[in-house]
């Protein structure tokens, strides 16, 4: 288990969603300000690699410098106010999730319990034992 | 800009993210131990929407209650000891890309016009005189 790797992965995953959130932003501030360019900037995002930021960034450069730029003020700002409140949030919603779906996966088979003794064991996972 | 709303996704998404991390992690470990395992996880995983954590979580249970909790077990493990690292390391990728960005456009801009300014017209009408 490579935890650095896996940091470095989700640095980067999220990043490129931030990326993504600050584009979005951007294409609802200039609805009202130059509809035309935000049609034309939801149309490019539509069919660039949004999933690499940094991709999706160099070519909205070399296309619409000005918005890139805007993009890029704007993925910094969001990051600045919303990263540090991320490790606690992911953190607690993995464990609460984890508890509710054994809540439920218990619950079922409990439920579950008699109907399952009653059936013959048939099913043998490969390579077990 | 609603940050609030932003933060809530990103959470989500970095979730989503650390579950599919969990899934390879036992993936290879079952490589080692149960390939025949390892390729029905790889292989329902492929099919199975590893977008919404949760909703694969919930559908493994029900397919494979062992690995469900194995995976959910592993993607807290994982949350526990990445978390906290990842708003420093996304805040400074993101300034740094930044930084790389506009640095290579200006180059690009700056190249670009000594090229323009300097290229004397040097064309002569062949056959002139």
């Amino acid at each position: 288990m490579d935890l650095k790797q896996i940091a470095k992965d989700t640095a980067k995953v999220m990043s490129s969603y931030l990326t993504y959130q600050a584009m979005r932003i951007v294409v609802s501030q200039l609805n009202e300000t130059n509809p035309p360019l935000a049609y034309w900037l939801q149309n490019f995002s539509a069919t660039a690699n949004l999933q690499n930021g940094e991709a999706y960034i160099e070519t909205l450069l070399q296309e619409k410098p000005d918005l890139a730029i805007r993009i890029m003020t704007v993925r910094e700002h969001i990051a600045e106010e919303v990263t540090e409140f991320l490790p606690e949030m992911v953190l607690t919603g993995i464990m609460q999730a984890n508890i509710d779906h054994r809540k439920r996966y218990l619950e079922r088979a409990v439920t579950g319990l008699p109907l399952l003794d009653s059936t013959p064991e048939t099913e043998t996972e490969p390579g077990s034992g």
